[in-house]
């Protein structure tokens, strides 16, 4: 028996035209996609999505429309406001609309206000978690976040606000607080972040991994310190994960025996892209 | 073009025999695995799962040895060195290995301890991550997890340590450092946890959800405050995810839109548990 005929006999949730979808993608590798993810994209009419979502995640989707929607660092991309109009607009007139992030759509991803904005508009819509990128590209690098021992908390924070300044937090207090902190786009402010963690009393020798593009073929590991995170170099443009605490020592003991190649597929619906 | 024509034009990575993949099976909802958690499934020789692994979710492993070694409150367990010891046996054995786990299997589910015997043991092992019950379960209660304003950072914690007792943790740090907590394994505990995050200067009035059975059929979300936290009754057995922060209050804004029915499929496997 084939895994395929377990999914052919499963009863999926209606996807009902004029509603709306907030898909988690995962953090890259299309192997990580839900279930209920797959479903989502294979019934789409349009697929609303994130700049970075990988061509083999969008070949998912077999016939919809594709348009991105992207927020890319240093270029121009559609204001909130305006994405939450265009999902509203899709759904009322009638269509199956996948909004398609990367990681899970609620862990900084501003699916929050997509749902909030759907609910006030009456627009029916459901939230399709994902494998966010502290949780999947962690692991995929080789860390494992959570340990009895020294793991016994985790912080997820974001480096940086919408206006791109370092987030209005008590960084002294997250740096005391959990075992370990996980940051998401905070490649451009851990030269400012680094130093009010030491500051709040966490070790300057205390472990740091950066990881760009988790969890894709293309994923760098780069370990250091706090006291050395500041000036550790990364891929330009890419997506950086960085994590802080204990648990990155583990890495050195897991790395010979772990496997993590990613499923792959090839791009087949390249030239639908538009937007 | 349905969704399985997708899925069969993938390539998956090797589950190669004698070798261990440790897998995550998300919060409840089958609709929440992952493509590599149902190909792991598909592949295993032996599955070794936590007790409270939905049978919809074991069903889809059609030919494996079902094996519980779940840690359940209240009844004895195998103890984790036992776990581990029976993994690399198992695999030495030539088998291929699956270790199916609630939730992620690194977010407090001891799944470092196992890679760490695994990697020690020279046995070949992947991590396949899962949807965290802290992510799937708080998307199915309606409680964006984060959002610009009133969620900008969040801590996982446990309630609980493996004696029984209050976890070690600076709860006081916890309690001032992010907008979010969201707190596992901590129902019997929220009476000692709540005075001390409140003395740590959190409103006492701060929204607190108590999710019981997260994205099953059976799930229960009960809302009051933080003073009011500690005298909230919960469906007694049943795996409870508290969460505490100004972002439960959205959860009223969104409820009457969102759809949340899970993935089904009747269990086709019962007679096949044993241990």
């Amino acid at each position: 028996m084939e895994s395929t005929s377990a999914l052919l006999s499963l009863t999926r949730p209606d996807f009902a035209p004029g509603s709306v979808w907030l898909v988690g993608a995962g953090p890259g590798d299309p192997g990580l996609l839900t279930l209920h993810a797959v479903h989502a994209l294979a019934q789409a009419d349009i697929v609303l999505h994130d700049a970075l979502i990988p061509d083999a995640i969008l070949a998912f989707t077999p016939t919809a429309r594709l348009e991105s929607v992207g927020k890319r660092a240093g270029r121009p991309s559609p204001p909130q406001l305006r994405i939450n109009q265009r999902l509203i607009r899709l759904a009322r007139q009638g269509l199956r609309v996948v909004r398609l992030k990367g990681g899970d759509p609620l862990v900084f991803g501003r699916g929050a206000e997509e749902a909030l904005a759907l609910a006030a508009a009456a627009i029916p819509f459901r939230i399709v978690p994902g494998i966010s990128a502290g949780i999947g590209g962690t692991a995929a690098a080789g860390i494992p976040l959570t340990h009895r021992h020294l793991g016994r908390s985790v912080t997820f924070a974001t480096g940086h606000d919408s206006a791109g300044g370092l987030t209005k937090l008590d960084w002294e207090a997250l740096g005391r607080g959990a075992d370990v902190l996980v940051l998401y786009m905070a490649a451009r402010k851990i030269h400012e972040i680094a130093p009010r963690l030491i500051a709040a009393g966490r070790d300057p020798a205390q472990g740091v991994a950066l990881i760009a593009n988790a969890s894709t073929p293309d994923q760098v590991v780069t370990i250091t310190t706090l006291a050395g995170a500041s000036t550790a170099s990364m891929p330009p443009g890419a997506p950086v994960l960085i994590v802080i605490g204990p648990v990155v020592a583990l890495r050195a003991m897991l790395s010979g025996w772990q496997q993590t190649t990613p499923l792959t597929q090839a791009p087949r619906n390249a030239e639908r892209r538009w937007g």
